[in-house]
């Protein structure tokens, strides 16, 4: 049996961003398969009564920190974005439909997104940056937006963050080993021990 | 200069307990100070506009599974106690009051309530119970219930819990390396790192 990391995660979390940048690589180190989960956080919030750390303002303010100290740590760049918070569900339906339609571009398009939103910190609320940005990464922006528009890939969106929420997932990024479930991007040490 | 690390704690997380139970090691080991500063934990909620992580259920669910997960890691026994969340007061009047009066004896306080709390199990909001504890440790109960009503002792957890909240703190356990501030048990390897 292959083991598997599942990864829920928005586009728009930048801890997610930061798991990210780690868990191709611990998957390849301990031969494991990274499925990844396409997920609504507004929507998990909305549904587990759970708030983003920012609407505690000294917690908002840790947070910057302790993101900004882990990505000195993984050595990747992580730049705030001043359009935070990002509206990611055209985003993160795209994620959701390319998933299972285009597996082998997936990587590319996650690239794209998060490198546009947490390192050249593009306004990727807004169509037309993110038409170009998608464009550049040699997508077509019309089809994706064609795509996003059919009641297949709303539902999709859906199903998955329902599925997390329904598997206990309250905040972005979570990860599953089997049944054991880690929150949050500065997990990946246990997440690499529950593998090995 | 003696490098330091101010330990911001409440007797009544479980989170504080597990960074208590490694703080002391890493201090020796770096050759650091550890400065106990007691808190309220419910003062600075309140300031800050922070709830416990269980006021939201799937994170209170995640959190007492990852804190096993840590004390597992760590090697040390932790119970979760069935009369959580206790009420505190007393005894961090106690220890805000012991902590400059009798810092000799600070540590033996702090293991005696520690591990009635968190691995016996025991109900310390009782003061019948705490009384037994308290004696069991050597500490006259009398002495310290007249000690928590001195007015100096009130005053200095106010004043030990204003200075937490206006240093950023927001939650428990939070450590100080002179101006850089971490939160949570989960962060002793970043602690180490910063006093290396």
């Amino acid at each position: 049996m292959t083991k598997a990391v599942e990864f829920y995660f928005d586009v728009g979390s930048p801890a997610a961003y930061l798991a990210w940048t780690q868990l191709p690589k611990l998957c390849v180190d301990t031969g494991a398969e990274l499925v990844y989960k396409p997920i609504l956080l507004g929507g998990v919030f909305k549904e587990t009564g759970n708030s983003p750390p920012i609407s505690v303002p000294a917690k908002g303010k840790w947070m910057l920190a302790d993101l900004a100290r882990f990505a000195t740590f993984y050595g990747v760049p992580l730049n705030f974005n001043p359009h935070f918070p990002i509206n990611t569900l055209f985003l993160m339906r795209a994620a959701a439909a390319l998933v299972t339609a285009e597996p082998e571009r997936f990587e590319a398009f996650l690239t794209a997104v998060f490198t546009a939103i947490w390192v050249d910190k593009k306004d990727m609320g807004d169509p037309q940056v993110t038409a170009e940005v998608l464009a550049e990464a040699g997508f077509d922006p019309q089809t994706l937006v064609e795509l996003t528009q059919q009641d297949t890939t709303k539902e999709a969106l859906i199903k998955l963050t329902a599925e997390a929420v329904q598997r206990g997932v309250f905040g972005a990024p979570t990860c599953f080993v089997g049944d054991e479930m880690f929150f949050g991007q500065d997990r990946m040490d246990f997440i690499q021990r529950a593998l090995q």
